[in-house]
């Protein structure tokens, strides 16, 4: 049985939510983990194919092959990649600024839109900042906190900063596109005919789960105390297509960071066509 | 033995000069043509592989594997994709413009730009110009005109027009991106292992043509009669690869053009490894 590593955020639902229901059968043993966790598992062998963030698909993209026509993205506010701040964006240059250590795509969008954008320079701090986190985050000192994932759902809800920036919709304002948090891909040493059938389960399991946003947004009220109106609004406001429009988002944010030196510059390589 | 399509133009010296030279062997029957006789011989089967233009691969998406790592791109001025106009660009609203029957990507590009850059009506009429055309081309009424390839290093090399845009220096002013005017492409139903062979032979082709510019520069001299500094500097300000600058400037192109309804949305399918 190969493993299919999975987010345990309420952004994968409309992915995984059939295959959680038996409406689709899993074709595989399903990990959950951190987007960071499964970046580094699929990296080093442990899963086989699996949900990982754009960046690290970059570093070590000789390695991998895309699945087409999925991906996690934004065009415009994403809601859950928020930037929490105690004063405005203008006076944050030198800040301290908290990074969630769950992300790597995040954290390199932040530090893109502050360099290019913004023109600020930050001091980015890694630090824990899922939902348990939330508590010891608060008390420690910071000028700003980037957090991710349902622990930004669940902090926004609660209104305690009063500066909230989603690098989703600064991203969509700065360059017109969407922005891709997050891809799937396969180890290149898997068997291509296994990956196929896995790729067809989870485009059928989106399938079902767009068409059932209002029950996956009550399983995410559930899940994270955020109001149910709320997630729902949330999960609509996602988009999980890979065609041009993406694709350009994508690859715009990859030469960024290419030519920083972030990732290796590269391609992206697709699994192809039976 | 498959058929492997080529353009006539200088700018696939450097991918085919070795080829033509026996330096590395041909895999395939090579059959030359102008971008738009490419473009319909491998959408109806009649060529195996080939360099299409960005917009015909779009057009066809379905039946059609990108090949890795290889494109023709400008990441600013193009030098061979030109309008020459008789007055100032922001002049010629309501101009009739004729373009080249030899390019899609290329018309599709002066349509993006009057629409969004240079807000511009234009009044778009196809006519041949090809080398042979242009002093039939002269004759005819016109206030501007599309040409491409060595018809446009031929004609700016004449200096009949008193203004001169270069179509991928608008692009990359534009957008900050390289523009993607061709891409290769193989047909889906060819034997894969095949087509990679041949992607394999481009390849090394393509290596040996940017070793050895300044011979295809004279090569091109002779060919096109224009001047063989001017002729060294085209090639060399032209780009083979199809990294994630490339794919971004691509996919922006393409998002433009499914938004208008122009080709289908879609998405970049690529002929996978081994």
């Amino acid at each position: 049985m190969i493993r299919l590593g999975r987010i345990g955020y309420v952004n994968c639902y409309p992915v995984y939510g059939a295959m959680d229901r038996g409406v689709v059968a899993a074709p595989a043993t399903l990990v959950t983990g951190t987007p960071n966790e499964l970046n580094d598992r699929l990296a080093d062998g442990r899963l086989d194919v699996s949900v990982i963030s754009a960046v690290a698909y970059a570093q070590h993209a000789e390695r991998f092959e895309l699945l087409p026509d999925l991906a996690i993205s934004s065009d415009g506010p994403v809601r859950s990649v928020l930037l929490f701040a105690r004063r405005p964006l203008q006076e944050l240059d030198g800040a301290r600024v908290l990074v969630s250590t769950s992300s790597r795509t995040s954290v390199q969008l932040l530090e893109e839109l502050a360099r290019s954008k913004w023109s600020l320079r930050l001091e980015l701090a890694p630090a824990p900042a899922e939902p348990g986190d939330l508590k010891r985050l608060a008390a420690t000192e910071h000028d700003a906190v980037l957090v991710i994932g349902d622990a930004a759902l669940l902090l926004s809800s609660g209104g305690a900063y009063p500066v909230v920036i989603d690098l989703g919709e600064e991203w969509k304002r700065w360059t017109g596109l969407p922005f891709v948090f997050a891809v799937w891909a396969a180890r290149r040493d898997v068997d291509r005919a296994t990956v196929r059938d896995v790729h067809k389960a989870l485009l059928a399991s989106r399938k079902w789960g767009l068409a059932n946003i209002p029950l996956l947004a009550e399983q995410a009220a559930r899940a994270t105390d955020v109001d149910v109106g709320d997630c729902a609004e949330y999960l609509a406001g996602l988009d999980y297509g890979l065609s041009y429009r993406h694709l350009a988002g994508l690859t715009d944010f990859l030469r960024r960071l290419a030519a920083r030196g972030v990732v290796p510059d590269g391609t992206l390589a697709f699994l192809g066509a039976a």
